[in-house]
């Protein structure tokens, strides 16, 4: 699936925008949420998960880069999220943050830092409906993929086929025309692309390639 | 002069309504930034800030109610901001930031929720360019306009005029139609309204009789 | 009123301790919750005072001597608090805290340290219920009556009769027959007594002693 | 070993809830102490340590659910807990805060939530009288037991047998007659039971079945 | 007094810039603590304190710049402080931290920021031993004095002289031969300078002038 | 190499140890950093960095142990750092961290504290120049030598040697003539030494002492 993150969209237009990238193919929208506390940096928050969620059937995929997420879990569920995602660097309580999002009847991800160790999942693989791993560093600017994000896709995969083979795996950073079809190889299938896609001037086009690259 | 609140625009088309409100004789435009820490909410930051700035000509009025605010005055400011405001109770070193403001060629306010006493200016009132008094509680929805702020405001305009005569005083927190012509007699020149504007179907008409009540 | 604060009592027998002091003519029973974090003590919470409300009919005056004390004003309403006292110093947002503990069918209280100037309370004096001065350092053993507090309670009380000559206040810290006379006499109305009460055998005798000193 | 856990007995008499079960066969006393902080919920501290070592001469086991306990170890030691076990997820300093207890002259256990990995305690099982596992999430009500916690308690069991096999393994949350079976195989010896004890009006027969139940 | 601040002098010869300061007519040595979290520096903490005491005589005058100073008071009196100044914006619990200091045998010492209302000091004015003003934002470098500290100096002196006229007052920030002699007028006592002594060749010659300015 | 750490010198005269160490054949000159926050001690920052720095020609080893590092790594670097090396619990986003030291143009290190598991290195091993292990608990005082650091040595060689054998490892805490050995053999390279230098009369004598039996 492709999920352009709204964050390099232009945010006078988001409605055209998002309406944009729906018509031209995507699946998924993506929301990155930051705080300026677990990032440095703040985006945006509930109110602009509703104006998304008034625009688009899509799914929304909602990434909390904030720190103490279980806090804003109902209001971003009432704003209208269809996925959360959390990072597991900011929850001490994870196995209940997770189970708090299902129980809100929304899809449940755990998300990890470039840096983060795949055992921080030991005791919630069967928790999640995603895992999001991000292949540059959230909160920051001008990055490019992580290449070891690929080994690390590829064991994230094995670990998921074990226990609960039909989570899926979101990679977040990088995602590229040149990066895509290598990171769709080692496992993953929901793919977050920014500037790639809001940056062309051709969306659908833009859209059909990294699906054809990714194997789609 | 009337500074329209973007929180409670239209947000899918969020270059529309600033140029609606600025067509309408909008002459600030109002920007609510929240970080869920300082305040019990997320809205806003930079990216819009920038959004914003691109499509209008006013002065852009960043209300920063986010912990530490130090450490994205300067990200504001090339956002695009003109006017960067921080609240007393989140400034430990707030002489240094309004000073810092400045630096960065701003103009540079200073906040105090409804709670907070004046004394918290004692040695700042030659540091402002304005001082915005919250006449709701910042960050919580559904409240009404809390009466002690007008006799607020007449102390505060009267320790400006002592001092600081070409300061502002921003009101912020249930502008409307029935409370405008108080607050201004009450000596503040600013006023920041939010669903008083954009709930209603024409800007100009109500943007006039704000202004009209408050005795432009 | 008489708040005999349970801290004092003999834990292991919390039920017998409440009904003894309150058929020997306590009128207000006082609960200490310390988090450990605004104050170097842990104490308290919800559960206790559960049990302290299912003992008696007497009204239960929890004073929240916790860090961001919003998160928990629900919890201890549903509880069975009937007085919650919130400390200046711990509420960034102070005028909502006390609306919210009115809002929940409560009695709000501002609670101020020592040190704390009453210059805090310029904008709430009609926001409460009751104003509590802490004549002793929350949180720490060990320490006698601070007699300033008898000059800052006289400044109190009158700026309380200016504005809202109903509401109470609370002293603790320090309430022993040495003092309540002089407490009383600048204007206190609402007495937390520790071990003044618990320390001693005959709950009757003392509690009759403080009240006939206090002048009731 | 049966813990019960204080926290579910009647505080008002508490005394008599404790000689109740130590009279019952209980062979440990557990004390849940929550700041507010570390989890939501803030409960009790060395105060009521101090009451519950007054009237019983069985260990007391203290499980401190609060952030930072470096600054209270001694506090509760002094109070009279002879096993205080500390969360992973607390410590920066893990290893010193053990050797910390152990100076004290108690028994030191560390603590994992469910979602924590094993891993955490690579470098520290020599350092532990016991392993504490969570089979619920701390602070949190009505949850059931989790039950991938079988298979973290016998990866334990396995770990701390090939360096330490002397140490204990506490299961705390979701014990009761349906389960314990199940969690002693595990290689769990110490077994936390609040409801299920407390809830039930024959402590006697309650306890001696859960023994019966664990293969004691 | 003149109290030279350390951090101006050359850090690899400190026993020397000591005794160079000290025999030129210094009479305290002035130590700036900073943590990197109450300010944005991070500087020097007991170890340089007992390096100091170990070479002088003079009054060792520990300014701490930290936050939640309660938990480091005992190690400064222990490396041999003869002052410790704390500042009002980091103490919670301020009456108790100024006894907590005189308590451990040293002279107790309130710090404000610039924009630091009086009204801060309202019920410690005789709990102390000293109060500093800022007369530059602690922790920034390249500033020059605030002017507004003169008259804020002297309504400070106003208020001691009424309670406590014992009490000296300390000015940190822009004292030099330009500054001293308006600030010393407005009713200080104490001046802490550093480049003023530390970047001047012939450490007597300025000592000697700044004390003639300030016209001791 | 012998990296003596300056925590342990004379600081009265600190040119004269540094140089005292280097004429002696140290090879590092090691410097501690505390903020009193992510351990209990406050030491010395940049300033003293900048001292070290001007009087002499061997690498500078900045050992940050201060919580949120990324907000010094600049200052440390313009101070003079030639190796930063920040702790693993302390980096929310320790990809980054690292790759922002090299950035800056400095070797980067990855610090774990003796409880740490070395899965927190999974995916940052070749983002590093060197790994330092705690051999001690970092900010208490008189601890000896941890016994189980000689394994996690050995397989942090086995790990760095299978993707970046150029990476070097420093051992800190409890190193001397009685340990160095046995440190050298599990495959270290770099050696903090503190009173092992500098509580020694000849430091010529002791470093040849401690290279001999590290076996260089």
């Amino acid at each position: 699936m492709i999920a352009p993150s709204i964050l390099s969209a232009d945010f006078s237009r988001l409605g055209d925008e998002i309406r944009g990238v729906a018509d031209a193919g995507a699946e998924v929208i993506h929301v990155d949420v930051m705080d300026g506390h677990f990032v440095p940096n703040i985006t945006i928050g509930p109110l602009v998960v509703k104006a998304v969620r008034a625009v688009t059937d899509l799914p929304v995929d909602v990434h909390l880069m904030i720190s103490d997420p279980d806090r804003y879990l109902k209001e971003f569920a009432d704003a209208g999220a269809d996925w959360i995602t959390v990072h597991v660097e900011a929850c001490t309580h994870l196995h209940r943050t997770l189970r708090c999002i299902r129980d809100l009847g929304k899809k449940a991800g755990a998300v990890l830092n470039p840096a983060t160790s795949l055992s921080t999942l030991d005791y919630v693989l069967e928790e999640v409906d995603l895992v999001m791993l991000m292949s540059v560093n959230p909160g920051f600017g001008g990055q490019s993929f992580i290449e070891s994000s690929l080994e690390k896709t590829r064991e994230l995969r094995r670990r998921l086929d074990a226990v609960n083979p039909e989570a899926g795996i979101e990679i977040d950073g990088g995602v590229s025309p040149q990066t895509i079809g290598r990171i769709a190889e080692a496992g993953a299938n929901i793919f977050v692309a920014g500037s790639a896609i809001y940056g062309h001037s051709d969306y659908r086009a833009v859209i059909a390639r990294l699906k054809e690259l990714a194997g789609f």
